[in-house]
């Protein structure tokens, strides 16, 4: 079973004080880049894998999605879930991307962002995630960077000029990687770029669009604070079919 | 048009020592990597762009292609392509990338190593690419992988515990990049990895592959210093079709 996190309670107070978790996907500056991403929601049946507090879940319900299943591995973001949302046609369920079980050829659309990096065996993930799809299915996730993870001390360096630099080391060595983030050993999995893409591409899928979040000029203006953004990609975004 | 470097007397005679110029293909680490991707040759058309001294080219037609068209900016290389060859089914011309014109679905394969890091306008190569390809045609090319090229000075840094690490910094700022490889000031372009991927998209290319090249145990056991290439990538290679 995959290290929860979230259910730790040192863990949950931090993390849902971010920004995003408070104010939602208007809180995440990648936004705008997902939701250009994301197919026509009209009718749609979705899974929203690693759905926590249901944020994308409800929006995608309010776009015209016919039917939405949340899945998170913590209980207490599934409880807060079900406690913000009132709607019959969202359900949310416990559920452990790295044993996940889906019925074949149920959704239009599978949804996914920032969890898959928790994930021990992505192959196994992506070849439910096909077979759950009907054959014209979508599926539009985001992940954290590999140029964020790889390093054994992925933090800020002052490079010349006082320029942030990002370091970058043990990339092609993939596998756990422990940070503190809200907690102490925090358990991620670093996979190459290579691999992300060449695991959907075996497992069936087209890509069809790969961003790398970079803030937009307006976006920095508003919150100075993304220009680091410019310096490395934090977040991967792939849109695939 | 592109800064012909390789004319450079000082960066020629440089460049020309480097393991792969005097060994050909078994000088290129990467290139069982690369021979992996590539199609059976057969009766194959090929066009080889930033062909060089020719290697690849008479490579192939050792495979079995039917014709090799190889392409340089740099005279010198074409020269020398031309003196090395004795094949009336290889053909060498001095072109442009960043000018390039390519007879329409004449190819069966676009093959380029290591020369689309100096091509300006990386959508209309690709968009003359596609046209020049018949329709079930493939495209294999690497290039300096991004993570390589993005800082404002790409040098490797002492990390904790000794660890070498690379720097990363102005990844998401696209174009000139300037550095010191046999001469000073030799122009690159910096493109983002979802740049590169999305163009080829955009332009009706199928993703096939994309590897990150990192040596394999046994590399390192025969070139030890190859093992830095485990700490960062410093060329991607694609397959489109």
């Amino acid at each position: 079973m995959a290290q929860n996190i979230y259910d730790n309670p040192e863990f949950f107070a931090g993390y849902s004080r971010l920004p995003r978790q408070v104010q939602g996907l208007g809180g995440a500056p990648e936004w705008p880049a997902i939701r250009a991403m994301l197919p026509d929601l009209n009718g749609k049946r979705v899974v929203d894998l690693g759905c926590g507090f249901g944020w994308a879940s409800r929006w995608m319900r309010k776009q015209g999605a016919a039917s939405v299943l949340g899945l998170d591995l913590s209980q207490k973001m599934i409880e807060r879930a079900r406690a913000d949302t009132g709607d019959a046609a969202i359900e949310y369920r416990i559920a452990d991307l790295d044993a996940l079980a889906l019925p074949e050829a149920a959704f239009d659309l599978a949804y996914s962002a920032l969890a898959f990096h928790y994930v021990r065996d992505f192959d196994r993930l992506v070849r439910t995630i096909r077979k759950a799809l009907v054959p014209e299915g979508q599926f539009v996730f985001t992940i954290e960077h590999p140029i964020f993870m790889a390093a054994q001390n992925p933090q800020w360096l002052d490079g010349e000029d006082g320029r942030k630099t990002w370091p970058v080391n043990g990339y092609a060595i993939e596998g756990e990687r422990r940070t503190d983030w809200f907690a102490k050993g925090v358990l991620k999995y670093h996979r190459t770029f290579g691999t992300t893409l060449n695991t959907l591409i075996e497992a069936g899928f087209q890509i069809r669009r790969v961003e790398e979040f970079a803030p937009t000029p307006q976006q920095i203006q508003t919150t100075p604070q993304l220009a680091e953004e410019l310096e490395r990609p934090m977040m991967l975004l792939v849109s695939a079919s």
